[in-house]
């Protein structure tokens, strides 16, 4: 099978995760390289401090991981995260977030990928991820 | 100050955190032990395959660990995710996920906890998150 | 296959697994449910302000989990750890620290615990660990 | 304060860190932007199907870690690892393993920073760490 394109990509997220919908995920890159997502500024982000909140850092991150790995591992939709290890650095400031994710290993039945997360306006790196994607037996693709 | 209590919870969140109502989070319990909240289920949580989606999830976890936060250390609503580990270990079959966040230590800079998720149809433990809360200093809350 | 006793666990330790011995940790209990390891003090473990080091406790946590997988999984010596990660919460003081490491989940191929450490002397919590380890295939434990 | 140095960093670890003189772990490099470890082969370092230990990997990594802030934040020997995330990638074969820390984030009370460990003989990344150091307050370095 060929490998997802960006595309391909924003097909997939549409037809079947509606909550990256909800959330106006918009995929920017998908290369051999890196899968970069950014998180569309919305008022509904915020948290108390009017900081951008961890749960939209953390499903941009878990997203823009699948992307990279949908990339590298060739249409593996069911790959499915086991392990996501993240720590905020800095409150990031109300916004635009961008992802950038980048897979490190690409073994038979486990992805392990780091995601840095930039924060718009100052182009910081706000959060750092790692995670670990469990990787479907080749005929269940 | 006195604890944060189940109502106030619900008022800081819907005053402050808009996306816990764009998810429909539901906090059912808060005492000394423990914060119960549940996700009521909704088709938009779905991932292909079928199963509830890993953002959601965190999502979950990480608020429900606040709210154990803000009642065990009063009202610092400005207590921060400074880390969060999250071990997927079952597909949750669509259904409500009820989160179970638990304070294991207090101190004064920071706040460690975890969450046990249970998918609700099964009441299987579909996941496990350990979170790190940065605290402010006293007269920041 | 039966399972791993204490004993067949001492055994396969001293055999195979020499940086044990030099640290000197000795298994105490092993069953369905827990595996309790000690790391019996030594004044080679102190770091810089006079608390047992980090790498000792994460050694004694692997290990520990390690023994508990044995058990539960049936002699795979073979497991590895894929992920491990672990809060330290207070410093503890010289003396004994006790490793209590319970399987939470056994899948087929990853399975998933948490490791409880306890400084001896005042019976704290001195740091909370959890881990997944990858599983060899049936035919090659 | 002046920063640590190589030499400085070697001198305090003989006298306050006798794990790492038992476990031989040889300091290299550490400068701005990394510290640099090398694990020096020993066969006590195997484990069951004869690749290094997971301990050993993880005692380099903090002890790196540890190097790299202390000459990024100046002298805080102090510094304590709060949270340690370690991903195994590749069972490293016999042969030394060489830790390369960099500090990501160094704030007031908290330093992040990510290890990336490599066997010798093939020149492959087997493990990726995240791990966060808690800073002393300033006068207590």
């Amino acid at each position: 099978m060929s490998k997802v394109t960006l595309e391909e990509f924003n097909r997939v997220t549409r037809e079947q995760l509606p909550i990256i919908e909800v959330l106006g995920f918009l995929p920017e890159r998908l290369d051999e390289s890196q899968c970069v997502v950014r998180a569309v500024y919305q008022e509904d982000f915020l948290r108390p401090g009017g900081s951008v909140s961890g749960p939209i850092m953390m499903a941009l991150a878990d997203y823009a991981m699948w992307g990279a790995i949908m990339h590298r591992a060739e249409r593996v939709q069911m790959a499915l995260t086991s392990n996501l290890n993240i720590n905020f650095l800095v409150r990031p400031e109300p916004g635009d977030i961008v992802a950038v994710a980048r897979v490190i290993k690409l073994g038979k039945r486990l992805a392990f990928g780091t995601v840095e997360l930039f924060g718009n306006q100052q182009n910081d790196l706000v959060a750092h991820v790692n995670c670990t994607y469990s990787l479907p037996p080749p005929d269940n693709t």
